[in-house]
Formats: structure tokens, C-alpha cells, sequence
């Protein structure tokens, strides 16, 4: 069996590309290959070297020669989809990352970018999740591992977890809560996919099929 | 303490009915007082017949003369309100009445019409919920009982509870795992009411609190 060859695309501290360092790489036939950033100063790119795995920043803010693609989203995108097909990626996984990526990228991996957001989508789609649904008064929380597409958290859903909070204190006490579950949606994903068990129902292209394990 | 009279609002079958009859009616401080059907031929007007309760339809349908309102729904809604003040009913729940009520009939009774909805609301609101979340291919499913505004099914959320459904059959297979979650959330919240344990933040007018038992 070839591994799967994982790139993680990180914008923050990172927390769950360690998740998947920790739980899913070099085993279950899963190498994460490279780690990228739009922040030259995302801790993610120190999780990456910490681990021997190869990470870069493509940073659109001005910077040093050559690193940086000032206010060209296209023209980084478009790098950054050289750098990955380059190193023969297989799976894209967007692990807090805050950019929204070029159609042009996309094309490159036809589904195989992978993206965790903390709410049950399609309910609050887009930046603060949890700011969203604490203010609309939600009982119930969750996390969504979906497949990219070209809209803001829109594509086809993978696996979704739920908890329900009678009073939930503040965005912090709900993040806190759903952290863990982020990490353990996140590589039970990945893991899925790797095993070959992800596939599309061909009679409704939104319809992720999860099949048992062979 | 005085009992909570309770009205219940039904087009359909009227499962939620009965399983407020058979679950809290009588019992911890509640009384149905009334049953009310926008459809003469609702199987919940014989429910609330056999359970001893008092039940009119309020038909838009032309029909016999007095029983119908032919076309004219703020009549029909005004005519209810009337109907539900006189009888000093202090509750009313939409227990799968498929009709938007008129804000006239809202005004009688703030904060005190409460309906059950099958998806995790914000999510899937309207007709057909549970065929809305299949088609989008949720993981996730769930019931939310809330506090009925002018919206569609956009008033304040008083609990919710989900059901991780790996790979749902279709919607019905949905449908039959969800009803029993709608009877004992639904109850729940009746007897939440009745016990003086629901209120509003004041700060914070969507949200609703619900407080540990005295």
C-alpha cells in the first residue's frame, strides 16, 4: 500500500496539525508531507519542523524577497499548489486555516481538500462559528469535516459530531469544548480516507458515503 | 400553584399531542385545556376528544357555515386567540401546526407560544426539514423546541438534541428515529415552563435561561 501523502494548511498555533502529527502521522499508511502557512509567524510552521516534516509560508504581506506574493491571492495560491503538487500531495487538509483558497487551487485536488469548522453547517458558515451560535442560543454544538469547495464552508459534509450545552458560559467555554472534538473529527477523517473508505454517492454528488471497513 | 393551562395547536396525526397527554397532562402543575386543528379532519381533535379535552377546528376550507373561515386567516387567528384567552390558557404549543400565525394572535401571548421543529435549528427551517438536511447530507440531526416569533421557525431556542446518524437511510428512516426525541423535548419543555424554570435574559433577549430545579 502507497501512504497517503497529507499537506496541512495552517493560518494559527496550529493545534490541530499537532493532532494529526501526533495521532495519524507516519502510521495507518498516512505521511504528512508538508505544512504550509499564509503567516510567516504561525506556530504551525514550528510544529512542522519540530516534527522533520517540510513547511513554508506564503505570505502576502510584504517581507523577504522571494516569500512573499504582496496582495496576490491568484499568484500564491497558484505557488503554493506547485509546492504541494511538486511533493505529490494526495490530501489537502485546511486545519484552521483562514484564507479562502483560488478555484484554481481547487483544481488541482479535485476532492481532496479537507476542511474543520466548529459548528454543525450549513448552520454558521464563516468566521466566528462559535461567537455565532452562542449569540443565536443554540443548545446544541458541534464540529464539521467537509470537503472544500468553492463557497465559504459549503462543500459536501464528511463527519459531524454534536454536543449539547444547557447553558453554554461564553464563546471560550464552547471553544474549549470543541477543541478536542475538532482533533479527534479531524484525524478520524483523514484516517477514513487513507483507509479508502470515502467515496461519493454517484446519483448525488453532496452524498459523502462512509463504507465499513474492508 | 395554580395549574398551567395548556393549548395545543395540530394539523396533522397529532403525536406530540398525545404524548402530552399522556405524559404531563394532569400532572406536575399542567392542564390541557384545548385543542385546536386549522383542519376539520385532524386525527388530534379525536385524540383530544378521547383524552376528555375540548377541541375545535378553525378551518380556512370552506365548510359548514360558523366552523370556516374561508380564506380570511387573520380572522381564523383572531378567532382562535379568542377562543384560547376565554378558556385563560397560559401556554400554547404547535405540535406540528403547519400554519405561519398572525402576529395578532402572537400579541396575545408573549413569550408563551412554543413550537417543535425537526432540525437543529437555525439549520433547515420551513417545510420539510428533515428532507432539507438529508439533501444536504448532514451527520447530524436534531430537534429544537423554541419560542414562536413573526419569523419562520426563528424565535429563541429553548433546548435542542441531536443524534449522530452515520449513514441515514432516508427520510423517513429519519423521520421514525427523530419522532420520539420531538415527544420527549417537547414534554420536557412543557414541564420546564410549568415549573417556572424558563426565563429570558434580560441582557440578552434570545437568550433563554432555564434555572436548576428550586
Amino acid at each position: 500500500m502507497t501512504a497517503l501523502r497529507v499537506a496541512v494548511l495552517a493560518s494559527g498555533s496550529g493545534t490541530n496539525l499537532q493532532a494529526i502529527l501526533d495521532n495519524v502521522h507516519g502510521r495507518d499508511g498516512i505521511e504528512v508531507v508538508g505544512v504550509l502557512s499564509d503567516r510567516r509567524d504561525s506556530h504551525a510552521l514550528e510544529r512542522a519542523a519540530k516534527a522533520g516534516v517540510e513547511a513554508a509560508a506564503f505570505d502576502l504581506r510584504p517581507g523577504q524577497p522571494g516569500e512573499a506574493f504582496p496582495g496576490d491571492r491568484r499568484a500564491r495560491d497558484s505557488a503554493m499548489a506547485a509546492w504541494l503538487v511538486e511533493r505529490e500531495v494526495g490530501l489537502v487538509v485546511l486545519a484552521g486555516y483562514m484564507q479562502v483558497l483560488d478555484p484554481l487551487f481547487l483544481d488541482h485536488f479535485p476532492h481532496a481538500v479537507i476542511n474543520v469548522h466548529p459548528s454543525l453547517l450549513p448552520a454558521f458558515p464563516g468566521l466566528d462559528a462559535i461567537g455565532q451560535a452562542v449569540a443565536y442560543g443554540v443548545r446544541v454544538f458541534g464540529v464539521t469535516v467537509h470537503f472544500v469547495d468553492e463557497g465559504v464552508d459549503s462543500g459536501p459534509v464528511i463527519l459531524q459530531r454534536s454536543i449539547e450545552l444547557a447553558s453554554p458560559r461564553s464563546s471560550e467555554h464552547v471553544h474549549d469544548l470543541l477543541r478536542p472534538i475538532e482533533h479527534e473529527l479531524l484525524t478520524d477523517v483523514v484516517k477514513l480516507i487513507a483507509a479508502g473508505r470515502v467515496s461519493f454517492d454517484p446519483s448525488f454528488p453532496r452524498r459523502v458515503v462512509i463504507t465499513a471497513p474492508a
